[in-house]
């Protein structure tokens, strides 16, 4: 069920290389290179499929229920105030990689919210330090 | 599980009126008053619980489930090319009614996005052609 071609297939694999939030046998998660926010963080299952409506159920009901865990981890480990869960599916919706994914995008009160990417990290130090903080192990 | 003071639990219960898309026992769906586009839906669980990280597994899992089924069910009604599915958690994310909801966009090719409350519908009769295409009856 991979897709040789996709970008997210790739750094599930590790063929394209990836800040690893989080990993078990039905799906992975990691921190988005275009972020909205500081530890913006995408859920991918590992199967290649693209679209929310076709996910079958049990691949669905694990993907939803690690999302819930990863964001109140990453919730805790970044003292966040909030987080936008957000799911997009075709082109005209602004899904860019045709495999499902989830975002995970942390919150602040009296943070300027941004919808699109951009530079939100002050340094590759800053990147480690919070990957540091929202890795969940095992 | 109801909080007298929030508007979605007296849309549940019937207090407010809905256009209600879809409603079983553990969770309803009604069209937004405040539409991003055509046919936006919400999907809330009956229980009144603010945070998608606090919500009880089986509740989160009938909830996306159940979300999936209305979504594909809008998609091929409304003829979308896709969706967004949203779900905002605390203020600092833009969450307006503490009760956890799911946004359902409905989007279309060569249609512009619009992200925010604006008057999507010609007419009241407008509104009612598309409830009565995107309610699920049962």
């Amino acid at each position: 069920m991979n897709d040789p071609d996709c970008i997210f297939c790739k750094i599930i694999t590790g063929e394209i290389p990836s800040r690893k939030v989080y990993e078990d046998e039905t799906c992975y998660a990691f921190m988005d290179i275009a972020p909205f926010e500081k530890g913006h963080t995408l859920i991918v299952p590992k199967d290649h499929i693209t679209l929310l409506t076709d996910l079958p159920a049990e691949t669905l009901t694990h993907l939803i229920l690690t999302t819930q865990k990863v964001a109140g981890h990453i919730v805790k480990a970044l003292e966040c105030d909030g987080f936008n869960l957000l799911q997009n599916n075709g082109e005209c919706a602004t899904q860019t990689v045709p495999h499902v994914h989830f975002h995970i995008i942390p919150r602040w009160n009296n943070t300027k919210l941004c919808w699109h990417s951009s530079k939100k990290y002050d340094s590759e130090e800053q990147i480690i330090e919070i990957h540091n903080r929202i890795a969940i192990n095992g």
